[in-house]
């Protein structure tokens, strides 16, 4: 009680430091980050993966609709987890330097060039009063100069480069079970095999049809394809990864 | 008593994360959406239908006053429920992006892109500061290359698509009600009358005359159409929800 | 006490949701025009009527001085109530607005786009910080392509339309009074009747001279004009409510 | 003591409306105005009286200095109560207005017009934030289009137009002393005197030589003349108003 | 306490009025003034004179850099009392006024102007909120059209005309002494004596050599002199002012 | 407790002054930086080393991305400790004042000029309102007109000159280990295996592979130069810092 | 505590006065200003003389870095004592000063003229708000058509021109022992003496070596020159202040 009023008093108006050098309200956005589900990435020699729990809220809901893997660029992909108003708000803004660097360069812009673009105005919005911090992570993966990259951003505005990653819902088992089960050789297949069984293991060790999203960038064709339901499926069916049991109907989490 | 001291914490000042992450203004303005009547959005394969309850006030207000459903673009119609000042300046601004869409480009405005357009715009309301939020939420319904599309804006400016969807009053219960009486396979007709149904769910499966409100927008002819009275009256008989009983009269929801 | 305590919370710096989705400065601000004394507007076949109840205050201060119906525009009135400097802000933007109607199509503005003008006004002031909400409600009222239009805007900036309705003190007995005694065929003469009696109701049916304001709108000259004290004294004895007894002063409302 | 913890929670920051619909600094500006000494008006058909209390706070202070009664243009003088630097504001914004309308369209600017501008100047600083609304009240006389007219200002930006009306310190004494010996066919001469009666009836009846500024616009002239001290003294003995005791020095009220 | 947790409600942000219709920031900036040593000006037929308690703070700092009386032009002398770094700005504006009137009129200012130009700016800052009022008194002093003329200006931006006046610390007692003494006819050297004699009645009668500036603009030459030190030396002698024990060294005000 | 309310009052909005002249917004922010893990700076007469220990947080994260030393022109390096967006933001701004210097000037920018010019930025932050300060330290070294420099940022925005500095956390003891071991005639190898040791002495003696990150800039090259892990891996084996017990995970310290 | 809870309230938000007519953050500035170690001004016929304490902190930062005394042009020397970073703000501004003065006179800037530039620029921090006060105390000393002259500026904005003065920590017991110690005709040579050994009475009377800066401004060159630590050397010898005793290392005193 006596340590949430201390909490209290640096969570008003612009973003301060507490008397330990923290900033209450990035880490309070990184709540609102682990509100949302989760995100995985997963760095293969062959190409990026990006894979999204979307576990739909509802029969009548599009699942199309809750999107959380965009196409940044032709040869990147970007996954969010948290606010997802806010994640929009980056989305756009990542797709707008991607342009910016075509037009201007005549090239496709760096991954790590890209995401620090990202993290810089982020940052903006945790040290200059006026506006809260964005409540949102990304994953950011695509080729650049043939190697495939992918990195992370947080609401503090740091980037982070990773072989695989997990953003949102249960970030900790989620990284564990990433860490126990990545490999640096693994083929693009084995790296969705590894992103969907990854998200299954916080589900029972299983993955309803429609609700996960996959996309990925390899480095034969530098694009950035979504898979469809049916590769999804048989990608499900392949890591044995079916539902036995479809009665539970999870709360949405935002 | 201590929560809500708590509360009040964070909802002083600009929009700003709570330690849990979340972001009190906007829920307390997806408080202000449950304060307005409910609105009801059907998507058929001829076409989307918007209809809203707008019980009247006063024999002497004109119930066309009331309005819930507005016509966006000729193709586009929209429907709101809660705070009905903040739903006009909305509905404004996606009318403008309509027109801008038929000056710049010669045709008219997707529906997930104009409905893009308005989430953007209230996003920024709950991250900058000097400003609250929108308290409404809004059904943006229409054609879009043939194909009806039915959208939902919520007060933190996220998107979601809906076969069917319920805003304002009773949310639950009608969402529920549409889960259980929804077929892919409905006619215009049959959406009308689920939405027309799930509203009378709410009262005791009666609809007074002019005390609902709807529209269309079909793929035959990618035009708005508000229906009349009578074309309303012929659904009520039609779907059985004459009111046996007229001394109930609502207290206003705003 | 505590719920009271609860409330402050909500009413300081700029406009914000409360826990329960309400805007307390919009509501203070209703409770403002409930200060003021009553206004009324009737809408009968042959035109509108605007009444405004204005019991002077000090046999010294002119009469004519507390107005509270205006010419907006030649075939528009405006009466008010409640924070009568800032009716006049509003009353002064209407005017605008009719007149540059005028200028860029060259015909009279419509009642409903000067009202909803009017209503967009309002609203931005209870949504975006750095001034307060205008305390004051109006009833505007005229012809539109020959048919009579009577609109109330409130302090959230919320458009209806209305046959007849009150605002101001007593609004509560005086709507009851016109929803028992309006009818929709009223000659102009009865609608003028019809509301000196609902204000004369909550004064013990008497009505002094010169203490009410009354004018019309009518179709067949679609001119704003107003009643000189005269023809108002006509219609108090036509209608009955000469005053027996003057000892009563009252005190000003706001 | 709990009615004053309420009243506190309104006064901070920038103006806005209490729970039961009141502008608290608008209000607290009103007891500035009664903080100052009396200015009284007084219409006649022959001319408008202005006339003000300026009891002296020091025999070295020059009486010339303690000015309350100013020109604002050939026609118009302004009396004024309360905050001394306020009413210079106010009065060289009203001077201006009063310029522009000579440069602008050839001919003097009309009372009533002059008083509106003014006071929907004083009315922005009760709304929008960023500063306190006015400390002072205005009576603006003068001769439009031949026609004596006398308006008073208020804090709150309302214009009010009067036979006979007092600002300032016991407002409620002196308009009830105005109430009972105004007639509305006082010889300008008879103006003065009433005002001068009224002010000595707040002090035994008795008026200092040198405690009072009168100043008239007649609808002969047309012009604003301030009466010299002798002119004063004249009235004071023609009315019987010399002071029989002058021990008394009062304090200063500001 | 109750009063002082009262008044600490008022003292924060920007100024705004009291439920009593006060000012606390303009008073608090009053008692700022009265933490300076006076100064102290007097009118006479030949001239007006300023003087300026500066009891030296330390051996060695330069009294010259105490300096307390200004030329704010060749004709007007500028003396102040409070918070000496709002002086100077106040000076310096005194003085671009000053010469903008040489350069736009080719003549002096007028002292009335000039003081009623500073009043104006210094009003500003007590009532448009991000700034503090000036907590510095001055007195304005000067020729105009060949007579002598004496304001005070306060920190609220009023102007006062002063035939002698005192400004600073102990004003009560001071200008109690100058109302005994002060007589019209007085010759300039008598004005000095008067002032030098005043400011040693609050110190034993006593008035060190270097504690005091003085100077004067007269009607002979409308020039501003300051004396020199030796200047100000005989005046002592001649009042009979000499320190008979300079044991005493006062704390600085400030 | 009664310290700790105390403390509270100075850390809410902007960076002001608490009563003992601290300003506690700085000193919050040099807590941040104590929470990143440390960087040190060693100067030799053969060139400056920067050290930075990056203990990887998980080993699916890229060692590289955890970068905390940055080329900021050909002749300059910068180390930084703390918040890692905010050292984004500082470094971008160093390579943009380091670019500026040699298109105006055609030369390298001083290693002092560059400093300055960073702290000027740094201190802003520390005393305009609407920002934080900035929570990180710099070290920036490299070689200006043929000497090694050496300085150090504080978020306060002061800038020192160093022989040998430890920024980040365990600022005391590495400094103690630096006072200890540092001397005038190091070899550039011999300012390595300083760096090294002193970040090893908070480790058990110990230093990983990959743990750390090392960049010189001699005064023979005049360059920035990045060892390579190899070559790190060279410098721990010759000072004797291999592990001998890998089972220890430090907790990020962000 | 009483009196504490009551200094609080004036430390918030911008620089407001107190009910006694304090600017707390200015006198919490100068608190500031007290925390840095002296710097002592002597100003002596032959020239201006100033030395400043910076004992070091460690053995391994350059006593360089710790700059506190400056050339603000050829003919003006700074030395400063508070919170370094504002002092570097000052001295920059100082600089661009004179060198504006240089390019628009073609002479070199007044010592009066700069130092009143330099409080001006100070006192707008204290009266307008986003912003706090500068926490430093300069001292401007150089030779001004041939005369030293020295001045002081302290948070407030207030020039001061004094023969010898001290700021910072200490400061009453140094001043006291200059007082007992100046003599208006003093050498250069002996005001570098008595500045010497005025720091060196506030410990134990002994200077280290390179823990004093001195400048010197003369009258015969009007150059500003920075004394050598051999030369000061020489002075600490000459002056018997030589430690005996080095085992006492001070704690920094920012």
């Amino acid at each position: 009680m006596q340590g949430q009023a201390q909490q209290q008093a640096y969570d008003r108006g612009i973003t301060i430091f507490s008397p330990d050098g923290r900033l209450y309200q990035v880490e309070y956005a990184r709540e609102a980050v682990k509100r949302g589900t989760a995100s995985i990435g997963v760095r293969t020699p062959e190409g990026v993966v990006l894979a999204a729990d979307k576990r739909s809220r509802s029969p009548l809901m599009e699942p199309t609709s809750v999107e959380k893997i965009h196409k940044a660029d032709d040869h990147v992909g970007i996954a969010s987890a948290g606010h997802v108003a806010d994640a929009r708000q980056l989305i756009d803004f990542a797709r707008r330097q991607a342009q910016v660097n075509r037009l201007r360069y005549g090239e496709p812009i760096g991954i790590e060039t890209l995401t620090k673009e990202v993290t810089d105005h982020i940052q903006q919005y945790t040290q200059v009063g006026g506006a809260r911090p964005f409540g949102v992570a990304l994953l950011i993966g695509g080729i650049e100069n043939g190697t495939p990259r992918l990195y992370e951003t947080d609401p503090s505005g740091t980037p982070y480069e990773w072989k695989a990653v997990s953003i949102g819902a249960e970030r900790g088992d989620l990284q564990e079970y990433l860490e126990e089960n990545y490999r640096d050789d693994l083929t693009l297949d084995e790296g969705i095999g590894l992103a969907l069984r990854a998200i299954a293991s916080t589900n029972e060790g299983q993955l309803e049809s429609g609700g996960v999203d996959v996309a990925t960038v390899t480095t034969e064709t530098e694009a950035f394809v979504e898979l469809t339901n049916d590769e999804i499926d048989e990608y499900i069916v392949e890591n044995d990864l079916e539902p036995t049991d479809e009665d539970e109907t999870d709360e949405p989490a935002e």
